[in-house]
């Protein structure tokens, strides 16, 4: 039996704490709750991390990261017709996952001004840039091209207002509303720039 | 001299815990610090209120029905073309006002399940609700009027989603850029349409 690797302990005080946030809420998530989720002791946190900040900053950078990672393989090669149902998939994801109550108890916990409250600017600059480079597949060309920045903006702060309300409520219908309507909305535009 | 009335002094206190969750954040909001801020004993509280958890409640829904009213009755005066650039307004008085860093606070506060996090959805539902009904005056008698309610889903989030960011940096050159962006919109799908 092999120790695991330096990286690969740490992604598990990673992924516990993304765990213990999304099961506890940010004030329940100490050190000993994330230790106990996890299954090794709390003083593994300390050898990876130099306090609770500290370690909350590395995850919400983490989750965003994975999530980041995968949205952006799995939409490199989704053709646009299939974009809304992808994106449907990769949203269940995120909440499944526990990375979407997560980051909203993560954000819920920044205080104006902290390190994490700046780490979740940068997260949504990443992120817009994400949308940024979806959206110039539908837009680059057209007359609309112009509009990419300011909509990847949009598009970033209503997945970050979706993400606050289903949080709240757990409930899918608002964003299984959303995504349906994206079809059907992507269906309607395909079919008038076709005409 | 004479003695407010009962209402005026309830909304002094709700004025105030306005302003003591903007300057101080949820965990500082205290019955002592709310108290302070408005320049009233901490008991007038308690003659309103019942408890702490009951006051944050009904100052989020006082906070929400003043300015859902004051858009209401900004947005049915504004014509369709000067709709942006009133919204642009609107939005930097919810910024001024506390109005944006009180609901933050509170959205930030509200445990899952908590009364408080019911109630952030109920506000939520208004907030679409005067959505739909400014969506519907672009769009009713469009074949995109069956979107209405989903569109007032996503400009609902969108809001939330951009109040969080500009409360986290107190930025605000990512809200004038949609502004900025929406006003050339309008008018771009405007001369679609004429033409």
């Amino acid at each position: 039996m092999s120790l695991p690797s330096r990286s690969e302990a740490r992604d598990r005080v990673l992924r516990a704490t993304v765990a213990t946030l999304a099961s506890s809420g940010f004030a329940a998530t100490t050190a000993r709750a994330i230790a106990a989720t996890g299954g090794f002791a709390p003083g593994v946190i300390y050898y990876h991390f130099e306090d609770l900040p500290d370690l909350f900053l590395a995850t919400l950078r983490w989750t965003s990261e994975q999530r980041i990672s995968r949205y952006s393989d799995v939409l490199a090669s989704t053709p646009v017709p299939a974009l809304a149902s992808a994106l449907r998939s990769l949203y269940a994801e995120d909440t499944s996952s526990g990375h979407v109550a997560a980051v909203q108890e993560l954000v819920a916990g920044a205080a104006r001004g902290s390190p994490l409250a700046a780490q979740v600017l940068v997260e949504a600059a990443r992120w817009e840039e994400l949308a940024a480079s979806v959206l110039t597949r539908f837009l680059g060309g057209t007359p609309f091209e112009g509009f990419v920045p300011v909509m990847a903006t949009a598009a970033m702060a209503f997945y970050l207002g979706l993400e606050t309300l289903s949080h709240l409520d757990g409930d899918r219908t608002r964003s299984d509303a959303v995504f349906d309507a994206m079809e059907q909305g992507f269906a309607m535009v395909a079919g008038f720039f076709d005409s």
